[in-house]
């Protein structure tokens, strides 16, 4: 089976129509012209892009986080991840999320994969890593972040995806993907 | 360990500017005041809510779909999804993206999960379920989608997610779980 498409699938933008600049996100409206000559709009969420780990320490547990997601109104457990800052490469955005929400650095780094988050309507790309040789770094992680670490050991955390605990899909997609490559 | 927060993590909203109201997102600001009595604001896209459907056939071949997304600017392979409409429960909006998208029904659906696909910036939550038993409905498939219909061996698509051609997440998420419980 080929892997391109059968056909030109691309939107071709017509016009655009700022609505909204803000910290995390920015909001557009484009016009397209749809492959087949038709007019429709598109809403579209802008982010920068974003970085999350699989922290797994020296026994196997991942480090987890539990912090209230005010969208979702509920507290969440997810991995350690946080948006790309102006100027930052991920790899660097990457090391910093772990000291702040986790108290580690982590001497080793695998790229475990790129995923859209919603891209039906936000460009946010986030880049997935598996984190270990984890060591602490006392006293560094921010206490304002209003975060708990959860240490979780990977088998239970896939558990966890599995039974409905786990409700973040980045989450779930990088516990089963770094437990698919160990 | 317990699995109840140590702190209260909890966020209050104490004002909100609404921003935008639109088609598939509205946007909010919400000022809020943090567990140590200190004042934030956060971004909120407002979303209604989605399902998608790991759909697989007799052969065990995931209907998979290939589609343009704008917000990405590139064509991307997913599992088929779609926004709630008003008044729909999740399995009604599930039997009709199946059959616009993919021109089948399920005889039978299984629930695999839950996940908010953004929960820093978005309260859209995504129901994910395994769609089997399908029936072909000749005809039924909306031309208008400009969707591509890919059909790939459960197996080939877990190892596309973990080689980096699959780049969704809920897609991701979705592949993995239904492969955990098949």
């Amino acid at each position: 089976m080929s892997d391109e498409p059968r056909q030109d699938l691309r939107e071709r933008t017509t016009a655009t129509r700022r609505i909204y600049e803000g910290r995390i996100v920015g909001l557009r409206i484009d016009e397209v012209r749809l492959p087949d000559g038709g007019k429709s709009t598109r809403e579209i969420v802008e982010h920068r892009g974003a970085v999350a780990a699989v922290p797994v320490d020296s026994d196997g547990r991942v480090l987890m986080v539990r912090q209230w997601r005010h969208p979702a109104e509920e507290v969440l457990l997810e991995i350690p991840a946080g948006t790309l800052e102006e100027g930052e490469t991920p790899e660097e955005t990457l090391r910093r999320e772990l000291v702040e929400e986790i108290g580690h650095r982590a001497r080793r780094v695998e790229h475990l994969a790129d995923l859209y988050t919603a891209p039906g309507y936000s460009t946010e790309l986030i880049g997935i890593y598996l984190a270990t040789e984890l060591e602490p770094m006392d006293g560094e992680a921010d206490a304002d972040e209003n975060i708990e670490v959860v240490p979780i050991p990977l088998e239970e955390a896939v558990e966890r995806c599995r039974s409905g605990q786990v409700r973040d899909a980045k989450t779930v997609a990088g516990l089963l993907l770094a437990a698919s490559v160990r």
